[in-house]
């Protein structure tokens, strides 16, 4: 019997000031990966822009764009000429003064498979989203395209084991994230790469307690900062995908545009779990408090 | 101002038939961590006998104790005598036929400061831990010693992300795993190290996304199984231990007797969430169906 295989292929590209330049950055990743026989796409987070947050500044609100609207209308087109599934992020104006950061699931017939607001908003020096995006308030649920169905989450979720579990609980069959995230130029060299490998492993154990794939999409890139109140953003790359058990299928360099593909077997969730299932021995009788912000001293 | 540090060691092993020689080794080591200025001692899951659960037998119930009992005390007096924690592990007999896979905290002054029933049960061929341990009934709650507030887990509970979250919002300062991990003889190269890369990663996960150092104990050596059921386990030792930001600050190899000592930074938690605030960003508005089984299509 034929195993259910996906092709998945992560963009890793630099972001400018020019919506068109990006965009078609984003666009000529996904002929390569369409022509290396890819069929699911993920596209860093906020591809279409510079990673404005660097800054609070009303002007920014201008880079907004209604879902549908040109990037999910563009990237629809690509998505339908080719067959693929496409993950793209956009910068959500849902209406006026309420914006969101959002991702969208474009499936092989070029229509909207879904969306996903993120649900965690950062908020720190040269990343002040809580600024521009409004926490989302569709959950976490995961999207039925053509191909599976997708855990969809966006960068700063990554950190919080919660919402890949709820995704894996709902029955995603594989977890995304598109990012943007960088160093600190100030930062030294150990620091840097504590992050960078914090990251990574943080991913990583998603894919190791959920026995799921997990594909993560960054940018590269150094962007400055206007305000000059920070030295600004040294985008790390390192997008990559790995396996059920953790373990790396395909990673980009921290520093270069590149299209990583692999394929990932689905089948192999179920195999996995089946040794080691976690999903059976779950306390759910003791995890009220998961549901508390701090359990204070009594 | 000087800052809160500890000297954390892990006793990682071998286990054979025999009580007495099996807690020689644990003092041993303990001894030779108290000599070089360790305060924290982390000892291997059911460090005084053999894995015997890698076969389903009632007369190993025999091998079971009360709490206080003789493994406690013995190890009480050698906490006192060096004014250390320790952290040791005991198959529990609460009752008649009621049994728990415990870990118990031994204070400076050899006193008990409380113990942790081990609530995720594994089962599986060669681990067939819910014919002898009731799952544990105390719940996720970190241990208060002179030295510290330790949130101390046991093995199986170390692939579940809700039981570091547990301990972490109940004020833990360090997360413990006294552990009995290893591999089958059967599998290839490959799939072993999957495993024990994953079982690292999905710790190191742990420290990364609740801020918090991690201290993982196992046994080494090959144990055979009696029935013959199985080809025993391989227990694959490296037992580490990594600060907050998951970087591994010592490592003990995969199959040899090692003590391994690192000072612990504990005033490190705060600064690093300063920066990484997971904690101010959880969206516990949103994480309801945590407590669910699955979440089945509507």
């Amino acid at each position: 019997m034929s195993r259910h295989t996906v092709r998945a292929a992560i963009i890793q590209h630099a972001c400018g000031v020019d919506y068109e330049e990006n965009l078609g950055r984003s666009i000529q990743g996904i002929e390569e990966a369409a022509a290396g026989g890819a069929n699911i796409i993920l596209l860093p987070e906020l591809h279409t822009c510079l990673y404005f947050c660097v800054e609070a500044h009303t002007r920014y609100f201008d880079l907004a764009e209604p879902i549908p609207g040109p990037t999910t209308n563009r990237l629809g087109e690509v998505a339908a000429k080719h067959g693929l599934v496409i993950i793209c992020s956009v910068f959500e104006r849902r209406s006026k003064g309420l914006y969101h950061n959002t991702a969208v699931v474009l499936d092989t017939d070029g229509g909207i498979a879904g969306r996903y607001r993120k649900m965690h908003i950062p908020d720190d020096p040269g990343y002040y989203e809580k600024f521009y995006f409004t926490p989302g308030d569709l959950g976490f649920h995961p999207i039925q395209t053509s191909l599976g169905k997708l855990g969809v989450l966006v960068c700063w979720d990554q950190w919080f084991p919660e919402a890949a579990r709820l995704m894996s609980l709902a029955g995603a069959e594989i977890l995304f994230y598109p990012s943007a995230i960088g160093w600190d130029p100030a930062d030294n060299p150990a620091e840097k790469e504590r992050q960078r490998d914090a990251w990574i492993t943080v991913q990583r154990a998603h894919a190791v307690a959920n026995n799921l794939p997990v594909v993560t999409s960054n940018r590269v890139g150094h962007e400055a900062d206007p305000s000059r109140a920070t030295d600004g953003a040294d985008f790390w790359g390192s997008s990559f995908i790995c396996g059920q058990q953790g373990e790396i299928l395909a990673q980009a360099s921290a520093d270069k545009p590149e299209v990583i593909v692999a394929d990932i077997d689905l089948d192999r969730t179920d195999e996995v779990r089946r040794i080691w299932p976690y999903m059976r021995d779950r306390r759910i009788d003791a995890y009220q408090d998961i549901l508390r912000r701090h359990i204070d001293d009594e």
